[in-house]
Order: structure tokens, then C-alpha cells, then sequence
């Protein structure tokens, strides 16, 4: 086990009716909220409606910013900094899911920083603060409810680059699954492989002796694992959705890579096809995993086995423990398969060879990958594992 | 599940030699530290001089305290609170194991508290500011370093109690797995049935759809389960003492109960052991356990099932479900006589029968446990299940 740092200090308030804090939860950083959102869904489930009549029960002046897009862009970030500095908000509040919580804390950062905000995401400035963050939590997936990161895509360009630090995990997060039985069955999908991306993205680790981690990494994806098709198959029904909601902060908050190293290639590989192909990330995430798998799983096979025995249930193959590592893999892409994913190219309906270009912006001439370290040529060869 | 609010706001610095970072760790809260602690073990392993060090590097003013005893005193808690009032500290430091942090922790909230610190424990007061804790860990049991409770015992009848609030978790814990090497073999195993006993205090739910916090439990247990006797065999492994600190920690800092309702009936009835007996409470808990849970079991077969089958490994009997539930029960039994706890009153050299009087003390006319409620004449029949 790696020496570590861990502390969150997100305030989780969890379950039924919780929406119905929030106005008393805002008050406590004061009378100006920025609302910040995306489209037109909050408004037609009501949330929007229920949470300004909260927030104005208690008199606080409220600001709107809508318009946040998945991949949500930097314009729209400067723009928040400004309602935030002219208007002197003194909290920003996210209703949505990972893309405007991401949003959100570009904004926070932005508004208490003299530079542009962008230096924080090339790395030419370090986050020291941030205006207080909120959430209204209505997507399980991207785990920004509580974690302490931030991707946003620059249209100078089209980069996709990612900030973060403590200091910008958000104060509170008001999580009630009942506001995610709306969710149409691609997004449940996406985000329950969103989810178990990022468990797996920590659990496929070189450092040896992390036995309590890689029980809590596996916990987490039997979880989504059991309750992702239940949720699909009754969209409201509460214990299941219950179950995916926390689970996917647990799955992302830090606490699941506490003395480990992690790889996150999978990740970065998937960024170029919704960058270019404007997939949804748990859905290209669903192409790349089990083609990343595939390409890596010789550099530690054993860590492979565990993961198909413990995590799919796979019986251990002891005349061909290799098989029993690939069967782990195959169950993976049934499961994403169940659930309404695509898991080749092909299903995702990419048909063009752009593999050479994606990798290019993805590497460079560079190197990523913590568990297999990959070049260009590894991740051409896993964008052509990937074709179906 | 139920509703739930969750934060922990302890910042865990974990690993080896990060004792040495508390010079500056306490600094940010002021240069007044009040040092608390136990006997001589700290001075003997040399602990003692690289803290002072440490302090004294940053000019830190160091009071002391000393004295602390297993099962801690009121009246030492009150001693410390006028240390504090008279010497303006900033910090209190609390190196060493569970009974230091919650004296530490009762000091901290009634040098905040016009009152006496005693009406907190009562309930006629709740505590809402504290000054702040830091904490050295030495002893891997209590999880009182992010724990937000303090268990203390008021020689004035020998009454011990708890309180307990979010405002009471320490800032930060030092946890160096390598200041556990020393750990007498019992205090090692005893402590490993301490976190086991908070897991379990836990997993034993009358809540229906606890998917994840179930799964974070056995993930829990299964890492004692198999680290404990690696430390017991090599007290120097640094791998098995790293995962047992780090469980320690999660199965008392609050997640693991997110969603859930709890028991805690057998930390009850073993308080009167150690309080009357003077045993070891993971040792105490080691006898109740088992008891208790042949006491209950048939009011939820299933869950006990599950127990056994998830995390002893325990085969179905389709023919018998009922002895499955049993056969969890033995080998758990079987797992503290291993790690060298006993498992009986009579294995714990206690002869007597003062089972009546214990009940009484510990629940009056009343009843206890979450999970299945006791009364008197229920306890009674627990400690006799417990003979031997």
C-alpha cells in the first residue's frame, strides 16, 4: 500500500425529499445563488420549479445560468465567472449531473482567481479556492457530486482538459434517487458503466498489498452490477436506483484509490471518441474497456483472475487460469451488452478509421497509463480491438 | 434505505514515517499543543521523543497529559479541560489508541462548554463547538480517530457513557501501520474483534435494500478476517498492519451505517464485562458476540445466511438453510479462538454469576439493540449462552 493523503468533506444528504433542504442548506453561505443548469429537463420534471420556491421561502436572490452541454465548455464557464463577480454570488448551485457540476466548479475556481481560468486546466496555476459549491444531484454517474475534479472542454481548439484539488469538491450534495427515475434507459446505462469505469480504472493497480481496496473496488461494480438491470427494468423502482446513486459517489470520491496507484488510459482513449463522435462517455467507455482489457491483461494475468472470480463470479479454470481471466472479460461485455450498451465500434456505429488521428491527440508522442504504460501504437491497437 | 446526512471531515494521513509531518500539521491550528496520552509505551518505543521533535521545530509550546487508562476517566478529562482553559492551547494531541482520543475528544468539547462536561454524556447538552484534535494512532480498534464518538467513564458510580457529533471527529489522524509493530499479540486481536464488532454492530439491519453498505461491510470484514492473522504470525508486515488501520478507520468513521439502521446491543452487554471484569472490550466482544448471535438468529435466518455464505465462505445448505446460519456463527467462533480471543465467559477466566446485575445495569427496566430488542431477561440468557 501507497502512503496517502485522503479527506472529503462533502456533505452527502441522501434520500427521499431531500430537494426539500435545500433552500436552508443555501442560506447558510448566504442570500445570492447562482443556479447553474443544462437544458430543459429540469424544468419539465418540476425540480426547477421546487427548487426556486425553496430557495425563495428563505429570500435568496437568485442568478441562472442554463445551457450546460455534456462536455460542457469553457465559454459558458467565463460567463458564469462573470454573473458570479458582477452579481457577487456567494454560492453556486448545480442541478444536473456530472456536466454541470464540472461546470460549476470551473466556474467556483474561476470567480477567486485574478487569471483566466484555463491556466488551472494547462497546469500554470494551482486551485486554492473556490466560491462554495452545491449540488442537486440527477445523473449517477460522473461521481462530481463529491470528487475533487473538473473536465471541460476548451472550443479554442476542442481540448478536453481536467482541474482539480480539494478545495473544489462541492460543500453539500442533496442526492434523492427519486429524481433519477426519469432518466432514459441509455443514460441509466451509460451511467452505471460510467460508474464501474471508475472503480475499474483504480482497480487494475502494480501496487501489490492493497486487499482492503481492492474488496471495497469490488463491492462497488458487484453492486452496480446487480442493481443497473433492475433499475432498467422498473425504472422507479427506489432501492435500486438508491443502490446506483451511492454507489457512484463512493465509485469516484477519492476512498477507492487510498494507497494505490490507478491507470486511467481507458479514460483518456474514450475522450477522444465522444470528443469526436459526441458519444456518451459511459457508452464509449463500454467500447474501450474490454478492448483496453484485452490489449493489457497478459501484464498482470492474476489481477485479472481475481477480478473474474471475485467481481463476475468466473469458477477458476485450474488447467487454464488464462481462460478464466478472459472469461472475466467476456462476462464484462455480456453485462454491458444486457444493459443496452455498445461495445465494439461497430455497435456504436463508427464505421471510419480515424484511429491513427485519435491517438495522436490522445498521446502525442507521449505515454499514458498507470497500470501499462501505452504509446500511439498501443492505443491504435486497441481503437482496432475495438472495431467489431 | 433509509435517509441518511454523511460527512467526515478527518484528514487521514496515512503511511509510513508521516508521524514526522505533525510538526507542521499542528501548526496550522496554533502553537499551543496540549500532548495526551497513555502510559509509557509511546516513551519507551521512542514515539514520545520524535513527536516532541517534531514540535519543537516549529516552536510549538507543548503541555502535557499523561494517564490515560483503557475505559477513561472522567476525572483526567476534566483535568485536561483546565489545562486548556488555563493555558490557552490551540491543539490537542491525542497520541495512542481509543481511550486517548475519547478523553481527548471530551476535553475538547467541554473547554468549549460553560458547563460540566459530564451533562454532554447525560444528554442535557449538546455539544456544538470543540477545539480541535489531532490524533497519533498507535492501536487499530476503536476507529475514535474519525469516529464522531467518545465513550467515558465517571468514577462517580462508574457509570460509563457516550456522546458524540459531528463537531467531535478529529482534524486530522496520523496512521503509521509501522507504530503497530510493537502491539502485544492480544491487543493486535483484540482489536481486530473490536472493527469486526463495529462491522457487525452495523451489518445486523432490520432495513430491507442495503445492497452497497452491506457489500462495503463484508468487504470489511473479509480484510480482517484474512490480515489478523498474517500480523499475529509477523508482527513486522507492514502489508497486513497497513490493511488492518485502514479498515479500522472505515468500519467506525460512518459510511459503512449510510442508509442503515444498527444494533449495537453487544457493545452494550460487553460494556458491563470490561466495566466490572476489567477485560479488554475486543476481548469482552469476542465472548458476547457469538452469544448474541445465537440468541437472535432466527429473526432474521437470512441475513445470517448471507453472513455466513459471504464472508465465511460458507457453503448453502439447501437441505438445511438454518445450518448454514449456524455454520457462519461456529466459524466465526472458531476465527477468534485462532487470532487467540476467547469465546466464552469461562474462557475469560470469569467463573461468577453476576448475570443479573449486569443486565440490570445495562438496560434497567428498558430494552436495547436496533436490530432485536432485549430486555432484562434477555441478557440475562445472552451471558448464560456465553458461560462456557
Amino acid at each position: 500500500m501507497l502512503n496517502f493523503d485522503f479527506q472529503n468533506k462533502t456533505e452527502i444528504i441522501f434520500g427521499r425529499d431531500t430537494e426539500d433542504r435545500i433552500g436552508k442548506e443555501a442560506l447558510k453561505y448566504g442570500k445570492r445563488v447562482l443556479l447553474h443548469y443544462g437544458g430543459g429537463s429540469i424544468k419539465r420534471s418540476g425540480l426547477y420549479d421546487r427548487v426556486m420556491k425553496k430557495l425563495k421561502e428563505e429570500n435568496i436572490e437568485v442568478f441562472e445560468l442554463a445551457g450546460v452541454k455534456p462536455n460542457p465548455r469553457l465559454s459558458l464557464v467565463n460567463e458564469g465567472i462573470k454573473i458570479c463577480k458582477d452579481q457577487g454570488v456567494d454560492l453556486i448551485l448545480a442541478v444536473g449531473g456530472g456536466s454541470v457540476i464540472d461546470s460549476a466548479k470551473a466556474i467556483g475556481a474561476g470567480v477567486k482567481y485574478e487569471g483566466n481560468v484555463w491556466d488551472f486546466f494547462e497546469g500554470k496555476a494551482v486551485v486554492e479556492d473556490t466560491l462554495p459549491l452545491g449540488v442537486i444531484l440527477t445523473l449517477p454517474a460522473a461521481g462530481s457530486e463529491s470528487s475533487s475534479g473538473s473536465v471541460i472542454t476548451n472550443e479554442d481548439g476542442w481540448y478536453k482538459k481536467s482541474f482539480g484539488g480539494n478545495v473544489v469538491r462541492p460543500k453539500f450534495a442533496i442526492m434523492n434517487p427519486e429524481l433519477t427515475y426519469t432518466l432514459p434507459k441509455y443514460q441509466t446505462a451509460a451511467g452505471a458503466v460510467d460508474i464501474m469505469a471508475h472503480v475499474m480504472e483504480r482497480y487494475f493497480t502494480n501496487e501489490e498489498n492493497v486487499d482492503f481496496t481492492d474488496r471495497l473496488c469490488e463491492a462497488t461494480l458487484k453492486t452496480i452490477i446487480n442493481n443497473a438491470p433492475k433499475a432498467l427494468a422498473n425504472p422507479e423502482d427506489y432501492a435500486s436506483r438508491a443502490e446506483i446513486m451511492w454507489a457512484s459517489t463512493i465509485a469516484h470520491n477519492g476512498l477507492l484509490c487510498t494507497g494505490r496507484s490507478t491507470d486511467w488510459s481507458s479514460h483518456n482513449i474514450e475522450h477522444e471518441l465522444s470528443g469526436i463522435y459526441d458519444m456518451t462517455h459511459g457508452a464509449g467507455l463500454a467500447v474501450i474497456f474490454p478492448a483496453w482489457m484485452k490489449y493489457v491483461y497478459k501484464h498482470n494475468i492474476d489481477r485479472f483472475i481475481q477480478f473474474a472470480t471475485r467481481v463476475w463470479d468466473v469458477d477458476y479454470d485450474f488447467n487454464n487460469p488464462e481462460a478464466t481471466a478472459l472469461e472475466g472479460i467476456r462476462r464484462m461485455e455480456e453485462f454491458f451488452t444486457r444493459v443496452g450498451m455498445p461495445v465494439t465500434l461497430a455497435e456504436a456505429e463508427i464505421t471510419d478509421n480515424r484511429y491513427e488521428e485519435m491517438a495522436e491527440k490522445a498521446v502525442g508522442t507521449g505515454t499514458m497509463g498507470g497500470f501499462v504504460s501505452l504509446n500511439k501504437e498501443d492505443i491504435v491497437k486497441i481503437y482496432e480491438l475495438a472495431r467489431g
